[in-house]
C-alpha cells in the first residue's frame, strides 16, 4: 500500500483555470474531418453535413476551443481553396500525410461547425509555402466586418457577421525536417514576427503564437525558442509546446510518469522565454500554448502515411486504439497543465475525432468513446475556479526513465463561489493501491462524488463493439477525518474526488 | 541686430541645382489622393476627375518630381489592383493607415495626372509583402512598349506609350517596426539587390533606391546603412533618408534651428555610404535621395490613424496646419539641401496636398496655400544654375539641441547664363533682426528682388479663411555697397534676394 | 614524335559509363527551341511541328539526357505560361537574355519532343522569382497520375500519363550577379534544402540537383559549394558545375590542355563536397552533374544578348562557330567526364541546338553538324560497360597555363559482355604527332576500329556550305604487337581506337 498526503490551502493559489487548457485539435488528417466530424449522408449528418452523434460526444467531452486546419496539413495550404462554391474547389496533394484534399470542408465549413460544437477556434496560418500576404488575406476574409474584397467575398459566401477569431498559430512545427517550407530559427522566427506584426496592424488585439520546437527532444530545443523569441518576443504572445507519449516496450512505470516529462518541459521553456524577456528587458511574459499533446504511438503501422502512387481521400490514419494506462498518462497529462496554469494557458489535446482522439467513429456507423475520453471529459467539466498550490507528498515508485517519482500525482481547483474544491489524482504504481490523504486548512469537507478509471488489465482497450470496458465508476472507498478526506485509488487509476466546504 | 556676412565667388561652386531637390511626395494616405489631387465631380474637376486649382496650386509650388503611391502604403499594396475598369477593382484594407482603399485612382491614373502637373514620376515597388516578381510585373507595364503581356494590358487599358518611369524606389522605409513586411538590414538589402538587380536587366539605366534608415534616431541608424549598402552598393544609385522636425515644447530656437540635424544627417550617410565604397574598392559614390522631409506634428492628434472597425476611406489625417516658424523652418531645409547638392540629388517633400501639406483642399471646396508653400515655391523657382560654395560667418543663438549655431543661415546660386544669383537666408533669432552683409567677389552687383515672409507673431497660421496672413511681401531694406549687399532681416523670417551682375 | 603508353587491365575499374554522362541543354535562348527543335512549316516538321532533320541529328549524336528550360531562363520562369491553348498562352519579356517568350512551346511540347527523340528529361525549377510551391505545382502537373489539380490540368490538357521526370535542377546559377533572384549560399541553401525537402515528400526517389558554383573562377567558388551543402546535404543527390573554354589569344596549346582545368575542378569539389559530408558525419557522397560545359567564346560578339528597345523573338544568338581545335578540346573534356565517372555521374554539353551547339539549323533550311558533334556522338556511341582506371604517360608538352602537361591524353572503357573496349584519345601537341602504345593485362588484343578527327588546320571549321570539313576518317596507322596496339595520333587530333579480345 501506498500512501501519500495533499495538503489544500484555498488561499495558495497558482492561477485562474483557463477554459482555454481543454482545447483540441482538428487537422485535415485521416478521418478527422472527413467522415470524423464531417460526413453528409451519415444517418445522424445535419443539413449542414456534420454528424451530430459526434457534435454530442464534443459537447460531452467539453473541448473548449479547437486547433484547425493543421499541424503538418497547413504548411502547404491554400486557405482560399476551401472557400466558395464546393463544386468548384480543386483538390490538392496534401504532402504532410500523402493524402488527397478535396477541400469540401474549408474555412467557413470548420466555422460552421465549430458554431455547432460551442468551442473557439484557434487558426493556423501558413508560413511554410506563404507568407505575410496570405495571413493577411485570411484574417480579412474571417475577422473584417465588410466593404474589402475578402469580407465582401465571405459574404457573398453567405456569411454576413465575422468570425471574430481571436487566436492565430504563426505556422506549426517550422523546425521539423518533416515540414514543408522549414526555417532555420532566426529566419522562421523574423517571418513569424513580421506575421504577427503585420496581423496586429490589422487587430491589435490578436492572440498570436509563435512555434516552438516540436517537440523536447529535437536537436534544436532550446536554442529555436531563444532564437525564435530574439526574433519576434514583442510581437507574440505565447510559444508552442508539442510531446507525445507512449509505452516504449514494457516499460509500464516509466510510461504511467509521463507528466514528469511534460512538467520538465513546461518548466524549461518558460526559463528560456523569461530568460529573452530579461535580456530584452522586457515587462511581457510569453505564455505556452501546449497545442499538441497525447499518446500517441508514432512508430506504430497506423502512424506511416500512404506512400508511392496511393493517394487517398481521409485514409485511416494515426487510429490509435487507447487502453486503460493510456487513460491514466491523459489523466495525469491533465494534472501537469493544470498545475502549470500560470503559464499554461492554451492547450490542445491532439486530436478530436479518429486521429489519435477520444472520439472515434465509424464511416455510416456509430460514434464512440476512447478510454482517453474519460479523464479529459471529467476534468473539463471539473476543473473550476482556480488551481491550488498544492503538490502530493509521499510514497515513490522507480521508474527507467525518471528514476524515483511519487506514486500519486495530483492537481487540485477550489471554486470560491460554489464553496467546493476538485480533486484529480493518479496512483502510477502498477501494483499497489494507494492511500491518499486530503487535507484542506480552513475549511470542513463533504465529498460530494469520487471515481475512478481502473480495471485488473492495463491493457484493456474500448473498442466499437465494447465501447465503455474503461469508463469512470464510483469510488466508494473515501472516507472522512477531522482533516480532510482519506480515498483509495487501485494501481494504474485516474480518479476525480469533488468535494465542498461545510 | 545680430549680423553676418556672406562671402560668394561665382567660381568656387558645390554641385549644379538639381531639379529632382524640389520633388514632392503623393500616397495613398488620408486625402492626398482623394479629394486632394483627385476628385471628380468637384467644380474644378477635369474629365478625369483632377481638381484642375489642385493643378494650377501643383504648377505654382514648381514641384518636379512625386514619389508614389508611398509611404508605409506601398508595403502591402498590389500595384494591379489599382488597373484596368475601376468598377472590377477590389477595394483593399490598407493597414499602413487602417482605412479603406478603393483603388480608384491606381498606377494609369497618377500618371495622367503626372503628366498634367509636369512632373516627373518616382514609383515605389512593394518589398514588404512582395518581392522581385511583382517589382518586375508593374516595370514592364509602366516602361516596356509593348508586345508583352503586361506591357500590353497597358496598352488595352488606353495607354499606348510607356511612361518611361526612371526612378525608382526599393520599398519603403523596411526598418521600422510598423513596416507590413519589415526586414532585417542584410535581408532587405539582398532583397533591394536581387530586385535592384533584376530591374535592372530590363533597362539598365534606371536609378534606383535603397532605403536607408526611417529616421536617425531609429536604434538601427549608421548600422542599417552600413549592412544594406554592404548587400546593394553595386546595385543601387541611391541611398534615402526621411526626417520630420516640430516644435518641441516652446523651444521655438531649436525648432528654427532644425537645418542643423539635417546638415548632420546628411553628413553622416555620406561618410557611411564612403565608407562602403572605401571597403569595396569601388569609385562609385551613392548618392542620397531625401525622399521625406517636412515639419510634422507626428504627435498630434492629426496623426493618429483611424482604429478598431473604423476603416474610413481617405478620412482626415495628418492635415498639419502650419504657422510662420513651420514656414521658416521649411525654408531652412531647403538651405540644407541646397548645400549638399554635391549628394542630395533627389528630394521630395512629404506631402503634396493635405497630408502634411503645402497644399489644402476642401471636398467641394476651395484648395489654398499654407504658410509652408511660400519658401518652396520660391526657392524652386529661384534655385537656379549652380550652388556656391558659401556659408554666413557672423552672430549666433543658442538653442539647447544643438548649442550655439549662427543666427542666420543661407545658400547662394549662381546662374551663369543669365549671370544672376539668388541668395536664400533664414534669421534664426527669435527676437532680434539680422544685418547681413552679401560680398561678391569679382562681380558688380545690383538687385533684382527681395522678398521675406515673416511677421509678428510666428504662431499666426494660414486657414481656409484666411489663407494669405504668411506670405512673401517685398524687403526693401536692402542697400547696395561698394562689395555687395547688405540686407536687414527680421526675427523668425526667410528671405529670398536676388541680384545680377552688372 | 611525342610518345605515350597505356597500360589497361579489365580488372582495375573506376565506374560503370553512366548514360547521363552523355546529356544535353535545351535552353529558350536565341534559337535552341524556336528554329532549333521547333519550326511549324518547316519542311521537314512533323505534325507537332518539330523539325524531323533534328530530331534525327539528336538521335545520331546520342544525346541520352536534356535539361530543361534553363539556364539563366529559368530564373524569372513562370512554367504554367507554357500549359493549355497556345493562344492563350501570355508572351513574357525574358530579363535573362534580352528577348521575347512566346511560350508556344511549354513543358507539354518540350515533353512530346523529349520522346520522340528519345532522351531522358532534366527539369529545372525556378527559385529566382519563386520558390517551394510553384516547384510542387509544377512537379505535380509532370509527375502525378490524376485527382489532382494540376494532375487533372494536365490531363485536360491532352497528356493522360504523368511524365514521371527523375532529375530536377533547383534553380541555375544561383550565386551569378546576372541571376534573376541571386541568393547568398547560405540563403540558396536553405531555399534548395526547402524545395528538395518538400518535393521529395511528393516522391522520395527524386534525384535532386543543387546550384554549385557558375564555374570555378567565380569569387565565392568553394566557399559557395560548402555553405550551400552545409545547408542542404541530406536533402540533394547532386551538386552543379559548369564550365566553358575558349582559345585565348593565340595560346592554342593551352586551349588543348582544357581537360586540365576540368579535372582539377571537378576534384575541388569532390573534396568541398567530401568535407562537408565528413563534418556532418554522413556517408552519403554527394555526386557531380556537370550540367553545363563546352567550348563557347563568351567575348565574342554573338554572345552579346539585344539590348535596348529590341527584345526580338529567337534571335541568333551565341551561335559560336567550331573548329578542329574545338572538336578536339570536346573530345578531351569528354575524356575527363568519363575518368570522374565515379562522382560525375551526369553531364549536359550545353547547348543541343543553335546556341553553342553541335548542331545547326537555317530557318526554313537544312540542318547540319558542326565539327564537336562527332566526338560526343562517338564517344555517346562507344563508351560501354565500365571505366577503366589507367592514364597515359609519356611526353608532354608546355602550356602557359597548365605548366607541362601529358601531350597525349585519353580514357578508356571495358564492356566485358561484349569483351571489348574503346580507347579515346587526343594529341594535345599542336605540331608533332603522337605514337600511343596500348598494353592491355592479360588478354590478346585485336582492333575493330580506329577513327581520328583532325587536319592540316586547326582553325578549319564546318559550315552550311560545306559541314562535313572536319570529321572522323579512318586512322589506318595502327599496329597490333604481343602487349597490345600501338596507334599513332596527327597533332591536335583526337581518336577512338575500338578492339576486341581474342
Amino acid at each position: 500500500m501506498k500512501r501519500a498526503t495533499l495538503q489544500l490551502d484555498p488561499r495558495r493559489q497558482v492561477a485562474p483555470v483557463r477554459p482555454r487548457l481543454f482545447g483540441s485539435f482538428v487537422e485535415h488528417l485521416g478521418r478527422c474531418v472527413y467522415t470524423g466530424i464531417y460526413e453528409p449522408g451519415h444517418p445522424t449528418a445535419d443539413g449542414d453535413g456534420f454528424r451530430t452523434d459526434v457534435l454530442a460526444l464534443v459537447r460531452e467531452l467539453g473541448a473548449t476551443t479547437v486547433r484547425y486546419p493543421g499541424g503538418n496539413f497547413v504548411s502547404s495550404y491554400r486557405w482560399e481553396d476551401g472557400i466558395g462554391p464546393v463544386e468548384q474547389r480543386p483538390a490538392r496533394l496534401d504532402l504532410a500525410w500523402h493524402s488527397l484534399e478535396t477541400n469540401a470542408v474549408g474555412v467557413d465549413e470548420f466555422m460552421r461547425w465549430a458554431g455547432k460544437a460551442g468551442i473557439e477556434p484557434i487558426m493556423a496560418v501558413n508560413l511554410g509555402t506563404r507568407g505575410v500576404e496570405a495571413a493577411l488575406d485570411l484574417l480579412e476574409y474571417t475577422n473584417h466586418r465588410g466593404g474589402s474584397h475578402y469580407a465582401e467575398l465571405r459574404r457573398a459566401n453567405g456569411v454576413d457577421k465575422p468570425y471574430g477569431i481571436r487566436m492565430w498559430c504563426l505556422g506549426n512545427e517550422m523546425d521539423g525536417p518533416w515540414q514543408v517550407g522549414r526555417r532555420s530559427a532566426s529566419e522562421y522566427g523574423r517571418l513569424a514576427g513580421q506575421t504577427a506584426s503585420a496581423m496586429r496592424r490589422f487587430d491589435p488585439g490578436l492572440e498570436l503564437v509563435a512555434c516552438g520546437s516540436s517537440h523536447s527532444g529535437m536537436p534544436t530545443f532550446g536554442d529555436w525558442e531563444r532564437d525564435v523569441l530574439m526574433e519576434a518576443y514583442d510581437q507574440v504572445d505565447y510559444i508552442s509546446l508539442h510531446a507525445y507519449y507512449h509505452q516504449a516496450g514494457d516499460d509500464l512505470a516509466s510510461f504511467l510518469a509521463s507528466a514528469e516529462d511534460m512538467d520538465r518541459y513546461i518548466d524549461s521553456v518558460v526559463a528560456i522565454a523569461d530568460a529573452v524577456g530579461a535580456v530584452k528587458r522586457s515587462r511581457k511574459k510569453i505564455m505556452i500554448s501546449f497545442d499538441e499533446w497525447n499518446v500517441w504511438y508514432q512508430r506504430a503501422a497506423a502512424s506511416v502515411p500512404p506512400s508511392g502512387e496511393d493517394w487517398p481521400v481521409a485514409p485511416r490514419l494515426l487510429e490509435d486504439r487507447y487502453n486503460l494506462a493510456d487513460a491514466v498518462v491523459v489523466g495525469g497529462l491533465l494534472i501537469s497543465l493544470l498545475r502549470h496554469s500560470d503559464r499554461v494557458t492554451a492547450a490542445c489535446q491532439a486530436q478530436l475525432v479518429n486521429v489519435i482522439a477520444p472520439i472515434m467513429t465509424e464511416p455510416g456507423g456509430p460514434a464512440w468513446r476512447q478510454t482517453i475520453f474519460h479523464p479529459f471529459a471529467q476534468t473539463a467539466r471539473h476543473a473550476k475556479g482556480v488551481v491550488l498550490d498544492a503538490r502530493p507528498a509521499g510514497s515513490t515508485v522507480d521508474t527507467a526513465r525518471f528514476g524515483e517519482v511519487g506514486a500519486v500525482d495530483a492537481v487540485a481547483t477550489w471554486d470560491e463561489q460554489a464553496r467546493g474544491g476538485t480533486v484529480f489524482l493518479v496512483n502510477r504504481d502498477t501494483s499497489e493501491e494507494a492511500e491518499v490523504t486530503v487535507e484542506v486548512t480552513g475549511e470542513t469537507v463533504e465529498v460530494v462524488e469520487c471515481a475512478t478509471v481502473s480495471g485488473p488489465d492495463p491493457y484493456v482497450d474500448n473498442t466499437l463493439d465494447a465501447p465503455d470496458r474503461v469508463r469512470p465508476l464510483p469510488n466508494d472507498r473515501v472516507t472522512r477525518s477531522d482533516t480532510g478526506l482519506t480515498v483509495t485509488l487501485p494501481p494504474v487509476s485516474w480518479t476525480i474526488l469533488r468535494w465542498a466546504a461545510a
